[in-house]
Parts: C-alpha cells; structure tokens; sequence
C-alpha cells in the first residue's frame, strides 16, 4: 500500500441541505428576565438510541512489574477539520444500540488493540462544546491489564482508517504534549485538560 | 429585576445564509493512500487576529492560610445548545487583537471578580471537538492568590449575562460533579477531563 502525506483538497460552504453528518440549528430562548433571545448551535445529525454521541477513553494502564508507571495510551491521526495531525485519547461515536462503556471497549480494541472490560468508572454526561453545539459524550475510565513481555497487540481499524497508538507513562504526559506541539501536530483539548489535572496534582502532592 | 428559569421556545433549521457565529463547511481531502475523501465541519466565524477562538481558565487558588485547601472555581450558567445549566471552567472568547493569556485574565474578572496577572502556564494551542468543528483553544493556569477574609469580588457581567460562580477545592472536584449531574446539570467534558486527571493522580499518589 502506498503511503502519502494526508493533505486537504479545498473547503468549501457546505449548505444544510447537502450535509449529512452536521447540521445547524437556531434556538429561540427565554432568558432569565424572560427576555427573548436567539443563540446558533451546530449538531450532529448521527446521535443513537443511548442519546450520546462520543465517548472518549482514559486508559489506565496496570502492569505487574513494579518498573512500570502508571501509563496510559494516545492516539495520533489527521483530523481534516484541524488540517493536521491531532494527539489525542482513544475516542469514538456511539453505535446505535450500544451503551457509553460497550463503546468504549469496542473502540479501545479497535484503536489500540488492547482488550478489557474492567470500566474503572463512567462520568456523568458531558457537553463537548457547550457554547457552539450540542454534541455531548462520556468518558469512561478503563482498567488495561498490560505485560510488557507481551508485545503491542493489534490494531482493528476500519479500512481508510489511519491511527497510531502510543503507550505513554502519565507523569509524562503533559510535557509530552509541548513536544507534539513542537512537531506540529494539534493537541486535543480533553486530553490536555486530563494531563493538566495530573500534572497540577502531581505539584500540588509533592510540595505538602 | 425579574428572575424566571430560562427556557428553550424552539429549535429550527438554520441556513449558513443566515447563520452569523457559526457555519459549515466540506473538506475535500486526501488520505493516506491518495485517496478523494470529503469531511463535514462546524466552524465559528468569530475567529480575531490571534488565530484562536476561545480560552479556558484553569484559576489555582491558593492561600496564605494552611487550612485552605488547593482549589479553583468553577461556573454555572445556562447554555441553550444543551438546554440546560452546564458547569465548567471559566472561559470565553478571545478578541480580536487579544493574546489567550490576556483573555483569560479579562474573562476570570468578568466572571468571577477575581483578578490576577500570574499565568501559571499556557497550553498549546488545542482542538475543541477535532472530530467535528474546527474550533480551537487554549488552556491558561491562571495563580490566584486567595484570601479567606476578605469576601467574594464582584463579578463583571455584561448586561443579560447570568454566571454563577463557585471557589471548590481540587480533592472535591470530581465527587462534586456528580451532584451536580443529580442536580440536572450537564458538566463540560473538559471540566471533566482536568477533574479525572486530577482524582487519578492522587489515587496513585496515595497506593505508593
């Protein structure tokens, strides 16, 4: 298979009658002085029967050998919206039918190749961007048995589908974000925030 | 002034004719493999001259007194795209002709009152919902010294904004947005993200 740089063509407007996956919305609300007000959202047309769209996917993982540090596991693609290349955690859309956790299993063996169906915990729902759409998600904490005598599993991507996946130790993740950045490539908002979280923990545990 | 729960009237189509703060638009790409691929994205026409459309505040609370534990501060509003109260981080649009940093301190006055000129540190540039908007921020860890006498700063809305502000400690971030998804709010998923990072950091600071 031949293998090229991903690289955008054009963009071009995109009317609501032609589009199949986003569309817009204008919603008309009362505000808190009963005032009448218009705010515009974008929305994805796909969301299924569990009512959420995405589910993102934190991780965690466990390994019996005590050299080992608490790691975790990012994926790397071009995103065309970004017109980059994107670091980010394992994410996916919600099949219709299916719950936030069965999701998030399917897509961390599809994007990664490793198996479990441990769910450490599952947040509540989530608003994705809340001040410009009404895409919403879940992100679920899983327990990842790994051996590190054991090679990296396989991947099951989707054909087309370009993804890399990368183990990561969590205490270097966030300076590992600026190395990215420096290469080009565009962080992911969620995954910076959870990085920024473990990093400012981090500080604050070992300055007491 | 009169105080009503804000409310959703309707929602209908919007033509990218008429829409103002968002449109679509279709990427013609290519793959990996050379291939024509098309993509649909949401996009904010708002974006100013520093080439960012939105900045997220991570405010660190900290004060002289050594019972105060290390916190931040949250903020509740209603958001129209969810159609309900959402919590998150402070945050806001950048100007035109703003860096991140200076929106960020502007926007954690306007709606907290607290102010501070100390960037802890700025991330790189991020992507909001890479999978589906070309939406893009910073994350900005704003130091705030905090002190416990001398009552909460007024904050500086404009006019018809309504915002809620609340200083929570970092140890009860995590817990504290369940009750908030008991309460019928939606929390931001990066809020969220920083939030699991932050709760898994010190679950495995503390089984070592």
């Amino acid at each position: 298979m031949h293998h090229n740089e991903p690289a955008i063509v054009s963009v071009t407007d995109l009317p609501i009658t032609e589009a199949k996956w986003v569309t817009l919305k204008k919603i008309q609300w009362k505000d808190q002085e009963g005032k009448d007000r218009v705010w515009e959202m974008a929305e994805r047309t796909t969301r299924g029967s569990s009512g959420i769209d995405a589910v993102d996917i934190f991780p965690i993982l466990r390994s019996k050998s005590k050299d080992f540090p608490p790691s975790t596991i990012i994926v790397e693609q071009f995103r065309p919206p970004m017109g980059a290349f994107t670091v980010e955690l394992p994410a996916g859309l919600i099949d219709d039918g299916e719950t936030a956790e069965e999701a998030a299993i399917r897509e961390l063996k599809e994007e990664t190749g490793y198996e479990t169906e441990s769910v450490i915990e599952s947040s509540p729902l989530l608003a994705s961007d809340p001040g410009m759409s009404s895409a919403n998600m879940k992100l679920v904490t899983l327990d990842v048995p790994f051996d590190e005598s054991a090679g990296s599993p396989k991947q099951r991507l989707d054909e087309g589908e370009h993804v890399v996946k990368r183990v990561i130790a969590l205490s270097e993740l966030q300076p590992e974000l600026r190395v990215y950045e420096k290469r080009g490539f565009i962080v992911d908002g969620r995954l910076a925030h959870l990085a920024a979280g473990w990093a400012m923990a981090s500080k604050f545990s070992s300055s007491d």
